[in-house]
Parts: C-alpha cells; sequence; structure tokens
C-alpha cells in the first residue's frame, strides 16, 4: 500500500504498523512563522489569493519540506473554502480573521444552500493538490483536509470569529432542527470535497473540529462527531483502491475521545490538555493518535523542546500508532529554528521505542 | 453552623449536608444581562467605578437577588482588583476588556511586587462587604471571591486579554522560576485578600481560575492547582470558629477534576463540558460539585431551559452536594426572564432527589 512513497512513516503509523521513529508533522507548519511565507503573503496581496492561486498554494506547501525532515506535507488552504463556494462571500480581515458577507441566520438561508462541485465551485484546491504531488515527487504524502461540519457551521451562522457563540448556540438550543438541516448539507459538501482530493491525490486526510470543545458532551455527540462520523463512511478509496487514512482532531474535547477513537477513524488527533499515555491506555490499538505537544514549548529554549517531546514520546510508549504534533496549530511568533529543533528531537528520541 | 442564615441551602449543599431542594447561584448574577444594572453602570461612567464605590457595589451584588429566588447573592466585584492594588494600573476598556498600564515582563517587575493590605489597599472591597452584609439580613449567604494566581498572572503578564498567550507560556517554559516567583506572591495576595474578605462577612468564597483550561495536565497542577491549593490551605475560619467553605472552579479542566477534588477545597466548579453525573461517580462524595448548565441554554425558549435543568439533576442524581450554576458566567444577551425560569425550574424539579 503507497509503496511508491518513500517515507511512508506517517500511512503506517496511521494504520498502527512498526515504523523506525515517530513520523511528524505539524499543524500549520506551512504559514506564517516562515518569513519565506510572510514574503509570499505580502506579495500575493491576501490570505484568499495565496489559496486561490494553485502555485502558489504549492509552494507554500512546499516551503517547511526544504528547511525540516517532516515526515508528511499538508495542503495550504482553508476549511472556510468550502462555505465560500457555497456562496457566503467568505473575506479574510488582516488581524481579525474570516468573514462572510452573507452568514447564514434562517431557515430559508439553509435550504437555499448548494453542494458545491469540488472540480468546479473549488477547482483551484484540486488543481493546487495536482500541481503539489509531482512537485512532491512522492518523497513523503500529502494530507488533505476539511473542516468539520459543526466548525465550519459556526462561522457560517457566527459570519465570523465570535466569543459567545450565542447566534450558534440560540440555534442549537432554540432551532436544532434548522442547525441539523446546515449540518447535513455541509457534511455533503465536505464528504464530496474531501473525495475530491482523493481523487486528485491527496494520501491522507484529517478533519479539523475547531470548536467542538464549545459544545456539552451530549451536544459534541449530536451536533459535531455524529456529523464527521456520516463524512469518515462515505470516502472512497484511492486509485489504487487502498483505504485513505482519515484523522479526526476535535480540539478542547479530550474528555470525548474515547467516543471519538469509535468514530471510524484511522486516528485522533490531541490537543495539548490530554494525557497522551493515559489516553493510549483508554482507547488501546483502536485508532492512532496524533499531538500533542503544547505549542507553547516552542517559545522555550532548544534543551526544554527537546525535554518535552521526549515527555510526549515516554508517555505514548513503545507502542504503533503514534504520529508526533503539536496539540494545535505552530503560532506565528515561534523562531523557525525551534520547529527544526522539535522535528529532529522526535527523530532522534523515539527511535528506542521503534524496533525496526 | 451558620444556623443565622435563613436560607442556608448553599452552605449545606458546600458541606454535603441534606437539603429540601438543590440550591442555585449563577456566575455573573449581579451584571450586564440586567437592565438595571446597565443603568447604575451608564451613570457610573465605567466598570470600576461601580467596583470601587461600595454603595453601588451593594446594590447591584442585591439587584438578582429582587429579581430572582436565588440561594447566594456573589460580591460584586473583579478578579482584577488584586494586581490593580499591587500597582499595575487597571483600565477596563470598553468592548476589549482589561488592560493593565504597566504589566509584568520581567524578573525585576516580579520583585518589585507588593503583598496589598487589604484593609488599605482594597478597602473599597471590604467596605462593600461591610455593606452589603446587613442589607441582606442574612437571608442568603455572600459568596466572596478572587481569581487564581495563574489566571490573575495571565492578566498581568500579557497586560490584557490575549489569544496565544505567548508571553505567559514563554515565560512557564523558558523561565519557569520566574513564573514561580510570580505566583507564589500572587498566591500571598489571594491568601490575605480572601481571609479579609472573611473577615468582613463571606460566608464562602470561589476561586475563578478562568485559564487553567490553556495548560498541559502537568503544567495544570504544577503552576495553577498548586497555589490554589496553597491559598486554600491558608483560609482563616470565620468570626464563629467554623471552617469557611472553598469552591474551585477551572473552567476547561474537566479532565483535572479527580485532582481538583484532592486540593482541600470543599466543591469542584465543573463547566459544561463535563459529564456531571460521572464527575460524581469518580469523586463520589469527597466534595460537592457546582455547575454546570450550558449557558447557552438560556438562548432557549422556557421549556427547553426546563428540559436542560432537568438532565443536570437528574445526572447528579440523588447524592447531597450539589450546587447548581452554570457552567460559565450568564452571558449579556441572556433574557432576564430565562433566569427566572432556570432559577424556578431548579427549585422545582431537585425537590424529588431530596429527602426533607
Amino acid at each position: 500500500m503507497n509503496s511508491k512513497i518513500k517515507n511512508d512513516r506517517l500511512l503506517r503509523a496511521l494504520r498502527r504498523q512498526p515504523v523506525d521513529a515517530t513520523p511528524v508533522w505539524v499543524m500549520r507548519q506551512a504559514g506564517r512563522y516562515l518569513p519565506e511565507y510572510r514574503k509570499l503573503r505580502k506579495q500575493a496581496g491576501s490570505f484568499l489569493a495565496l489559496c486561490k492561486t494553485p502555485d502558489l498554494a504549492c509552494e507554500i506547501t512546499l516551503q517547511p519540506l526544504r528547511r525540516f525532515d517532516l515526515d508528511a506535507a499538508i495542503l495550504f488552504s482553508d476549511i472556510l473554502t468550502v462555505p465560500d463556494a457555497m456562496g457566503l462571500g467568505l473575506q479574510i480581515i488582516e488581524k481579525q480573521g474570516p468573514h462572510f458577507e452573507t452568514p447564514v441566520r434562517t431557515r430559508a438561508d439553509i435550504d437555499r444552500l448548494p453542494v458545491p462541485d469540488p472540480e468546479k465551485d473549488l477547482r483551484y484546491v484540486m488543481d493546487a493538490i495536482r500541481t503539489i504531488k509531482p512537485a512532491l515527487a512522492d518523497a513523503v504524502p500529502l494530507i488533505g483536509f476539511a473542516g468539520s461540519p459543526w466548525t465550519i457551521a459556526t462561522y457560517m451562522v457566527e459570519g465570523g470569529p465570535s466569543k459567545e457563540y450565542a447566534l450558534i448556540k440560540g440555534m442549537l438550543y432554540g432551532d436544532p432542527e434548522s442547525l441539523h438541516s446546515l449540518l447535513a448539507v455541509v457534511s455533503d459538501a465536505v464528504t464530496v470535497y474531501l473525495n475530491a482530493q482523493i481523487s486528485a491525490g491527496v494520501n491522507a486526510v484529517q478533519i479539523f473540529d475547531t470548536w467542538g470543545g464549545l459544545l456539552s458532551q451530549p451536544a459534541y455527540c449530536e451536533f459535531s462527531l455524529q456529523y464527521m462520523q456520516r463524512i469518515v463512511e462515505g470516502l472512497q478509496a484511492d486509485a489504487n483502491g487502498d483505504k485513505v487514512p482519515v484523522i479526526l482532531y476535535s480540539k478542547g474535547c479530550g474528555q470525548m475521545a474515547d467516543r471519538i477513537a469509535d468514530a471510524g477513524a484511522d486516528a485522533v488527533g490531541l490537543d495539548w490538555t490530554v494525557d497522551i499515555g493515559e489516553m493510549r491506555r483508554r482507547v488501546g490499538a483502536r485508532v492512532a493518535l496524533q499531538g500533542n505537544l503544547d505549542p507553547a514549548v516552542l517559545y522555550a529554549p532548544a534543551e526544554v523542546i527537546r525535554r518535552e517531546v521526549a515527555g510526549v514520546l515516554e508517555a505514548f510508549g513503545p507502542h504503533n500508532g503514534h504520529v508526533f504534533n503539536l496539540g494545535h496549530g505552530i503560532q506565528p511568533e515561534v523562531d523557525p529554528e525551534s520547529m527544526a529543533v522539535l522535528v529532529d528531537a522526535v527523530h532522534e528520541l523515539s527511535r528506542p521505542y521503534h524496533c525496526s
């Protein structure tokens, strides 16, 4: 399986197969902490221009791989391309974040939402993947991704970032039927979008549920996990007929990790508030675990980074099925040198835990 | 004990003694969702003017008790009065939040910090308590409070609200000794502050650890819980020689609730992401539990509020030691009528769980 990928540690770890060293990639590894990214961002004029220009998205995807010995590339894009393609008019406002021109507020708004055709309405993403794949030359796997329906829906309803999430949570408790209709159409959109990414060539996919942690446990199961599970069930095999591994990452949902492990995904992404050793004992070998160093460790000197990496590796222990990552995206202020320390420490310090 | 308090449900529940109905109070029950509060706020010109004028702080403390059948009053104040008294120059900027003129950034800044004398530097708080107590006429207990050292320190170092918490977490991983020095002096300040509140007449105290959830589990124990425990150990008895119950509330720390339950407090406050029934099974009768309805439920119609209240009561079950509360502060947009529905539902629907 995927034997053509030269460094297949990530894919092997996601399938709980033996590896020689723990694979590592980092959420937002292609992004603002890299000066070469900031230069391109400035030239392009906007974040969305980068996302929507396949050559630039390809270049940014590859930037961190030139600097660091990473075990995967992740497509440079954004989770809000899907609602943008559904007609909401995405804008990314500097220092404020995403904003939709026409947020979704009523049942009529929801009933009007189309399921975008990825090869037409999100063609720039598919073209980016088709540009990246030959450029990567199968050195490492390419990870595709999408937002979870719940997380995408929070932005669609609130119209942008929110402090109280009063609108979406008001809908959740006050008009759950409408919210279910919204989540259903977003789930359909995400499913066809991820399947198109698989057809275009990605080797694994991650679903980002950034706002799952806003929910009580019953609400999380009903309004977030259920729809991620539906997407996982709808994913197709790759061109070779092989199953494409799926990672579910719900931030702030450590208490739900057992339940997430039963959703049918290959791996569960953990934020840094979870004890990864305890979680391994709880979920056993059912799924791989991804994570979970505190992103703020990268503000510390090299010896502290190495010590904290060692702590995560020791907590996970000598099992198959660990993909090293931060517990959340790398922060913009981090020195790229610290990222090099992290990546090298994972490979070096993890070898004793592997037998091959 | 506290027999002079007419409605002592809260104090009995905090001591895991039988009650006739589950007591209920709500974080931020005195605040922005009440039109009579907003009127006073406008007249006073600033939030801090309200805090620093004992008669106004008293009036605001009493406002929700005139409307709702609450089982406790909570002092109207702010967790940042302590660092303000340490000389940092607190300002509350409209729609932005708190801001310190002179944040703490270096070891020298930390070494200069005094432990304020509450009767001198925070006299307005003590005077507020001494104004509220006779006005309350022992109808219900008065809850005093302070921020946790970790939470106060995040504001002192960041200088205000933050998205990444890069400065305080950089200190945590890069210069933990300085952070421990800061937390030690803040702990001393909070201990004498809470003891002064007890001397002035409060009947219970809560420590608010709003930002405990930013931390990994080992970091939470080392940098937040340890210092809250130190404060709990330093609290004095009330004027009758009775122990004053303490509630520890760490937001986003459901995974740590077992550990928090061992810190010596009488009660653990839970946010709405915790399954309160599972937590009761885990901690047993060691401590009371406070919480934990999703604050967003108050956006819903009355019948949904009643259903969700019933769910929390049922999850906790027929045990002593439940104080009903929201899982976080009531949100400013909530209709006060929904608060009435909540309070009445708790009293009515909890009676079958109590025998007296």
